[in-house]
C-alpha cells in the first residue's frame, strides 16, 4: 500500500493522516477478539486507571499475541511508514492499545510523543510515526484524539512532566503553546468507524478527553522509529520502548485473516 | 417569538430545541459585559471548581445585573416557554452562568434536572423548563451539551446523590439506564455559535464533558416553571430555587441593547 501525493502532502502539512475504515469488519474483529485476550492478562504492560482500576493502555501487546504481532508489521502501515520516512529501517518503537472504557476514560493531557521518545529514551530526532487503528467507532462522545493541526511545524514545543494528572507520567505542553498554537488552525478530532487508521509525526500536539458515554473506545498504535533514529536510553520498561532493533518487514495484506498466509508474497 | 408547529413537534420528539443564533452579537456583547461584573464578585451565588478554584456556576444573576434581570424576561426566552407550556404564569426558578474555563472547566454528569427540582425543591411535576443561551461559540471541543434525544419520553429516570465528582452535589442517573437510552437513539451535542439557543425540559438526560480547549465556554440558563407547580420545600438556597412567584412578563424585544425601551410594547 502507498499513500498518493496528495495523501503526502497533507500529512506534511497537517502533521497527521485519517484513513477511513482501512482495515475491513473482518480484521477489525480479530483485533478485538485478540485485545479481549491481553486485557484480560495480569501482565505489568496493563497500565491501569488511576480511579477506576480498569485497563488505560496494554503495552508490549506485538508479544503477547500473534494477531498483534502481524499487526505491527502489516503492509497498510509498514509501508506508508518507510514512504513518508524515506528510509527501511524502521523499529517497532511501541505496541499498545489505549482503551477509553465507557463513562471511565480519562483524558490525555495535551503532549507531543518527542517528549517522552528524545527525554525518556534518548531518541536523536523526531523521526517516529504513530500509527493507530480503531477497533470501535471513534467519534465526539467516546473520547477521540484532538489534533493541533500544523502543531508539528512549529518545531518541539516546551514541555513539563505531569506526574498527578492520570496514571501515567507524561512530559505535557504548557497552556499558553497549546493556545498559541490551536489559534492558528483550530483543533481537529480523529473521529471515525472501527477499521479507521491514523498516522501522525512525533512532534504534533495533541491530547484527548475522558468518555463519558457508554461506548467503550479502544485504539491499536505502534510507533515505529528509523534504526538509525533508535533509543539510547533504556531506562523505561521495554514495553514502553523496546530495544530489539529488527528491521520491520512488512507481511501479506490479508495477515489478520485466519486462513491467509502470513508471509509477504 | 413563537416557535413553529415543526419545533413544537421537534421538541415534543427529541426532548430539547437548539436555535441557532437567536440573539444577535451586540446582545452577546452586552451579556459577555455582565458576566464580567459578576464573576468578579465575591458572592455565594459564585461557585468554584473543585480543583482549580475558577467559578463554575454564577447564580442568581437576575438579582446581581440588569442585563440579566432583562435577558430572564426576554420575549424569546419567556414567550415560547409560554407558548410550549400553554401557561402564561410562569415565575423565575433559577438563572445563571454555567461557565467551562479554558483548560479547566470540568464535567457534570448525566441527570435530568427534575430530579434536583422534585427532590430538593419539592415541585411536583417535570414541567420546567431551561432556557440557554451562548455567551461564546460552543463546539465539540470546550465542553457542549450533551443530550440523549427521547429521552424525556421514559418519564423520569432513577438517580443517586452524588456529592464527590464535582463541587455541585447532582441526582445522577444511573449508568445502565444512560447505556440503554443512548442505545436508542444516541447523543448530540448541542453546538453553535454565540448567540444561540437551547431549550430542553426537565425529564430530558444530558451531561457535559471536561473544556481541554484554551477556549471558555459560558453559558446563560434560565428555568422557568408554571407558578402552579411551584416549588413547596425551601432547604436550598434562594439562589438555587427562588421563591419569588410573581408572574414573568416579557420585556420588548430589543430590551438588551443600550438605548432601547425596556417595557414591552
Amino acid at each position: 500500500m502507498k499513500l498518493t501525493p496528495s495523501q503526502i502532502d497533507r500529512f506534511r502539512e497537517d502533521g497527521f493522516l485519517i484513513l477511513p475504515e482501512l482495515f475491513s469488519p473482518a480484521e477489525v474483529a480479530a483485533m478485538r477478539d485478540a485485545a479481549a485476550v491481553v486485557f484480560a492478562e495480569d501482565d505489568p504492560g496493563n497500565i491501569r486507571e488511576k480511579l477506576s482500576g480498569e485497563v488505560r493502555t496494554a503495552m508490549g501487546i506485538h508479544l503477547r499475541h500473534e494477531t498483534f504481532a502481524r499487526l505491527t508489521r502489516h503492509p497498510r502501515f509498514v509501508e506508508p511508514a518507510m514512504q513518508l520516512l524515506g528510509d527501511d529501517r524502521l523499529y517497532v518503537q511501541q505496541v499498545k492499545i489505549n482503551t477509553k472504557a465507557a463513562f471511565e476514560g480519562e483524558i490525555w493531557q495535551w503532549h507531543y510523543d518527542f517528549a517522552t521518545h528524545h527525554r525518556e529514551d534518548g531518541v536523536p530526532e523526531p523521526l517516529a510515526l504513530n500509527l493507530h487503528v480503531f477497533l470501535d467507532d471513534v467519534s465526539e462522545f467516546n473520547g477521540p484524539l484532538y489534533f493541533i493541526p500544523g502543531s508539528h511545524k512549529h518545531g518541539p514545543a516546551s514541555t513539563i512532566l505531569d506526574t498527578t494528572t492520570t496514571s501515567y507520567p507524561l512530559w505535557v505542553v504548557d497552556r499558553d503553546t497549546v493556545a498559541r498554537l490551536a489559534g492558528e488552525r483550530g483543533l481537529v478530532s480523529a473521529t471515525g468507524r472501527a477499521g479507521t487508521a491514523l498516522i501522525f509525526g512525533d512532534t504534533l500536539v495533541h491530547g484527548s478527553p475522558p468518555n463519558l458515554s457508554p461506548w467503550d473506545r479502544r485504539i491499536f498504535s505502534v510507533i515505529l522509529n528509523p534504526i538509525a533514529n533508535a533509543t539510547t536510553k533504556a531506562q523505561r520498561p521495554e514495553y514502553k520502548h523496546h530495544r530489539d532493533l529488527t528491521p520491520v518487514a512488512a507481511l501479506a495484506d490479508a495477515c489478520l485473516l485466519a486462513a491467509a498466509p502470513v508471509a509477504a508474497e
